[in-house]
C-alpha cells in the first residue's frame, strides 16, 4: 500500500466513527430517554476521546509527508486531512474529551433552563463551556484573534473583521426595509386557528417530497431546535410542531430539507472522504436558505402551498393566493431567531455575532450576558425580551459551545442570494413548476452545480464556480428588496 | 495512577464504545432509513475495528499483570477482563471487522429472504457468515469442540455435552405433555378479531409498567424480530404488532421489559465496567422468561389482563378470566419459536441446537439446511413447514452469527424456573398483587437477589445463590406440569 492509500483507509473510518457520533446525537435530541442524559455524554466522551486520538495520530504527519496525490480530488483530500491535522493536533486530549462530555450534558441543562425560563440554571455551565472554548481557540490562534480561531473551523477563510465589514454593508439596508414594510400601509393578515400535530407533519413530508428529499436515505422526526444529520445515505431531518402556527414546522422542514439535500446529493464516491460532505457551514446554510426562502417562500410554490393547506386544514381564513403569500412573508416584530422573517433575521446574526465576540474576546461576563442581550435587543429591534426563553436561552448553540458558528447563517443567507440569481439566469421555467409543487427544475440546479461536489472546492470558491461570480451581499439585498416591497405596496 | 486505576479507566471507555455498539444497532432495526444500510455496515465495522484493538490492546496484559485488586468486586472485574483479553486476542482483526461488517449487512439480506420467503437468497450469506464463525471457533477452541468455544462466549461455563444431557433429560417429560395437551378433550379457545396497533401498543404500555420498566432511562418501539438493547440508564425495548394476535405484542413486550429490567436494575456503580450488565445469555433470558411466563402467564396476572383487554378492546368472546387464561396458554401445533407456547418452546430449541452444532462442525452445508430443518421439524412437531419464513428464515440469530446462542433460551426457563420455586417460597402474596396488576413483590425479589449484581458472579453460581440449590431443569419440568395438567383438565 503506499501512504496515499493507507492515509485513506484510516480516513475511512474516522469518518465512519464521526458519522456515529452525528448519529448519537441525532438519538439524544430526537428519542433518547431522559434519564439517559449522564450515561450519553460519558459515550460520547468516549468517542470522542477515540476520535481525538485519530485526528490526531501521528502517522497521518508521516503519511502527508510521503502521500502523492494522484489527481485534484485526491489533493484536496489531502489538504483537507492536513487542516484537520494541524487544527487538531494543537488541542490537548483532555480538552477534546472534557468539551466532548460537557456539551453533551449541557444540551441538557439548557434544555431544562429554557423550559423553566431559568437562565441562572444554564450560566455555571454556560461559564464552563466558554472557559474551555477560550482554550480551545488560545490554543488554535497563534496569537491571532480567538474569535476567528473558532470561526475558522465552520467556515475556513472567514474572518471577524470581514464579516463584520459585510454585517455593517447589510445592516442600513436591512433597518430601512424593515422600517418601511413595519411602517407599510398594507400590512398582511396573520393566520388565525390551531392546526393538528398529525396534518402539520403530513404537509411537512409532501413539502420535503416536493424539493427531492430522498425518504430511503432520511427520516424525519420532531425535535425542540430542528436540525439535519449525517452522510450521503443517512441524512435525517428533525423539525418542530407549534399548533398555532404551522408555517414553524413546515419551513423548519423545508430548511433541513436544504441541508439533508446537499449531503444526499454529493457524489456517492465521495463517501468516507474528506470531501464527502458540505464543506462549511456557510455553504451548507446557503443551501437550506435558498431551499427554504427564495424557493419555499416564493409566491410559486405558497400559491401550490395554499392549495395543499386549504385541502388539509379548510378556510385559512386568507382571501386567495396572494394573501397568503404575504402571511408567509409577514414581517412582525418577534424574537426567536428560527421563527424570524427573512428581513429581520440577519440582524438577530448580528446581535448573537457581536455578543459572542465580546464573551470569547473576555469583554462580556457570562453573569452580565442576559441584562446585555436584553439592552441589545431593545435597541436592535425596539421590543423588550418578556423572558429569557424567548431571549438569551432560545439557542441550543452556545450551551454545545458553537461560538463562531452564528455568523455562517447569515453568510449562508448571502450566498444563497448569489445562488438565487444565477440559478435564475441560468433555468427557464423554475417558477412554473414550483407553482405545481416541483421544485426539481432548482433542485436539478443546486445539484449540478454545487452539491454533488461535496468539500472538493474551498466554500467562496465553490460559490464564485456555481454562480460565475465573486459572492457579495448584493443579491440578498436586492432580492429583499424587489420582494418585500411588492408584498408590502411599497 | 495504579495499573488496577488505568486499566479500568480504559475499560470505561471500552464499554462506553460497546453501548454505541448496542445503540447502533438498536438503530439499525428501528428507525434507521432503508437506504443506509451499506453505509451503517461501514460504521459498525469501523467501531468494530475500535473495539477490537481496545479488547487485544497489549497494555491490557501489562495492567492485569500488575494490578491487585482491592476487594472481591474488583478481582472479578480483573477476571472478565483478562477473559475478554484471552478471548479476543486470538481472533484477528481482520476477521473481527469482517465480521461485523458482514453481520451487519447480512441482517439486511435475511430480512429481505424472510419478506419473500426466498431461502436462496439468504444462503450466499449465510454461507459467509459461516465460514467466519467457523474461523472464529477455530481460532477460539485450542482443538477443542468448536461449538462450545462459541457458546462459552455467551454462556460462560456451559458446554454442548451438559447442555445436549440436560435437553436429553428434559424432552421425555417435554413431549410427553405436549402430547397430552394436545390430547385433552378441554381444549381452549383461539382468540378471535382484530386488534387494533395503537391500542396492543397502549396495554403493552401499561404491561411494561406493571413490571416495573422505567420509562425514564428506556423506550419502547417496534421491530420485525423483538429485542431489547443497552445498559443502565438507557435500556430499551422493541415488541412486534399482529392485529390478530394481541399476545405476540404483549408478551414480547413483557418478556423484552424482563431483559431490560434486569439492566435497569444492576448496581449503578458497576455502570461502564465489566460487571455493568447481566451475567449471561442465560440468566439474562431466566429474567425474560420468569417475567413472561411465572408471571406474565400465571393466573393471577391474566385475570388482571382480561379486566384491561376487555376494557380496551370489548368483549373478547370468552366466558372468564378462567377461559382467558387458557386461551393465553393454549398450545397448538405451530411453526414459530417466538410465538410458541411454554411447553413447545424447549423443542424449538433443541431442533436449532443439533442444527447449528451440525453446521459448526462441518457435518451440514448450507444448501442442506432448509431441508434438514423441515425433515426434523416435521419429525419432532408432526407438521409440515408450509415456507421459509415459517421456518428456517424466521430466526436472524444464524443470519448476525449467532450460533451458540439458542441453547441459553432453554437455559434461560431453566434457570427461570428454579427462581421461580425460590421466589415463591420467600416472598408470600405474589399472586395476591399480580391479580392487581402490580408484578413489584416478585420483581423486587428478583432486583434484590440477582438483578442488581449484575456480572458479579458466574451464571451457574449466581442462579444458586438466588435460589439456595444448584440449578436443574427439574423445577421447570414440574411447574409446566402443574399449570397445563391444570388449564388441559388432565
Amino acid at each position: 500500500m503506499t501512504a496515499y492509500s493507507e492515509l485513506m483507509a484510516f480516513q475511512h473510518d474516522t469518518e465512519a466513527l464521526n458519522l456515529i457520533a452525528e448519529r448519537l446525537g441525532w438519538d439524544q435530541e430526537t428519542v433518547m430517554p431522559r434519564g439517559a442524559t449522564a450515561q450519553r455524554a460519558e459515550e460520547i466522551g468516549a468517542l470522542e476521546t477515540v476520535l481525538h486520538a485519530r485526528r490526531t495520530d501521528p502517522r497521518i504527519a508521516d503519511w502527508l509527508a510521503r502521500a502523492e496525490a494522484p489527481d485534484e480530488v485526491s489533493a484536496r483530500m489531502l489538504d483537507l486531512i492536513g487542516r484537520s491535522y494541524n487544527r487538531h493536533a494543537r488541542i490537548p486530549a483532555r480538552l477534546a474529551a472534557e468539551l466532548a462530555r460537557l456539551t453533551s450534558l449541557s444540551q441538557g441543562i439548557w434544555a431544562e433552563a429554557r423550559a423553566a425560563d431559568n437562565v441562572a440554571h444554564f450560566l455555571p455551565t454556560l461559564a464552563e463551556v466558554l472557559a474551555l472554548k477560550r482554550e480551545e481557540a488560545q490554543a488554535l490562534a497563534d496569537d491571532g484573534d480567538l474569535y476567528d480561531a473558532l470561526l475558522d473551523d465552520y467556515e475556513p477563510g472567514a474572518s471577524a473583521r470581514s464579516m463584520g465589514a459585510m454585517f455593517d454593508r447589510m445592516r442600513p439596508r436591512l433597518v430601512a426595509l424593515r422600517d418601511a414594510v413595519l411602517g407599510a400601509e398594507r400590512q398582511p393578515a396573520a393566520l388565525d386557528g390551531v392546526f393538528p400535530e398529525n396534518t402539520q407533519l403530513r404537509i411537512a413530508r409532501i413539502c420535503a417530497t416536493a424539493f427531492g428529499y430522498d425518504w430511503n436515505r432520511g427520516r424525519l422526526d420532531q425535535a425542540v431546535h430542528p436540525f439535519s444529520s449525517g452522510g450521503v445515505s443517512d441524512s435525517r431531518i428533525t423539525t418542530r410542531v407549534v399548533e398555532t402556527d404551522p408555517f414553524n414546522c413546515i419551513y423548519s422542514t423545508i430548511h433541513e430539507v436544504g441541508h439533508s439535500c446537499y449531503e444526499q446529493g454529493i457524489d456517492p464516491d465521495y463517501a468516507f472522504t474528506p470531501v464527502g460532505h458540505g464543506v462549511s457551514m456557510g455553504v451548507h446554510e446557503s443551501q437550506s436558505r435558498i431551499y427554504e426562502n427564495q424557493l419555499g417562500r416564493s409566491a410559486p410554490f405558497t400559491g401550490w402551498l395554499y392549495q395543499r393547506m386549504t385541502e388539509a386544514f379548510g378556510d385559512l381564513g386568507l382571501p386567495d393566493a396572494a394573501a397568503f403569500h404575504a402571511t408567509v412573508n409577514r414581517v412582525t416584530p418577534g424574537f426567536i431567531r428560527t421563527e424570524s422573517d427573512e428581513v429581520q433575521y440577519n440582524l438577530h446574526i448580528m446581535l448573537r455575532f457581536d455578543l459572542e465576540r465580546a464573551l470569547i474576546a473576555g469583554k462580556l461576563e457570562v453573569n452580565d450576558l442576559e441584562e446585555a442581550w436584553n439592552t441589545r435587543f431593545l435597541s436592535d429591534f425596539g421590543v423588550a425580551v418578556p423572558r429569557p426563553s424567548q431571549g438569551v436561552l432560545q439557542d441550543v448553540h452556545w450551551a454545545v459551545g458553537l461560538f463562531g458558528y452564528f455568523p455562517t447563517y447569515t453568510l449562508g443567507n448571502v450566498y444563497a442570494g448569489c445562488l438565487n440569481q444565477a440559478m435564475r439566469a441560468a433555468v427557464p421555467g423554475i417558477d412554473e413548476s414550483l407553482a405545481k409543487g416541483d421544485a426539481s427544475p432548482a433542485t436539478d440546479w443546486l445539484r449540478e452545480n454545487l452539491q454533488r461536489h461535496g468539500g472538493l472546492y474551498k466554500p467562496a470558491k465553490m460559490i464564485e464556480m456555481a454562480c460565475g461570480f465573486q459572492p457579495t451581499e448584493a443579491p440578498l439585498l436586492d432580492y429583499l428588496e424587489a420582494k418585500f416591497k411588492g408584498i408590502y405596496g411599497l
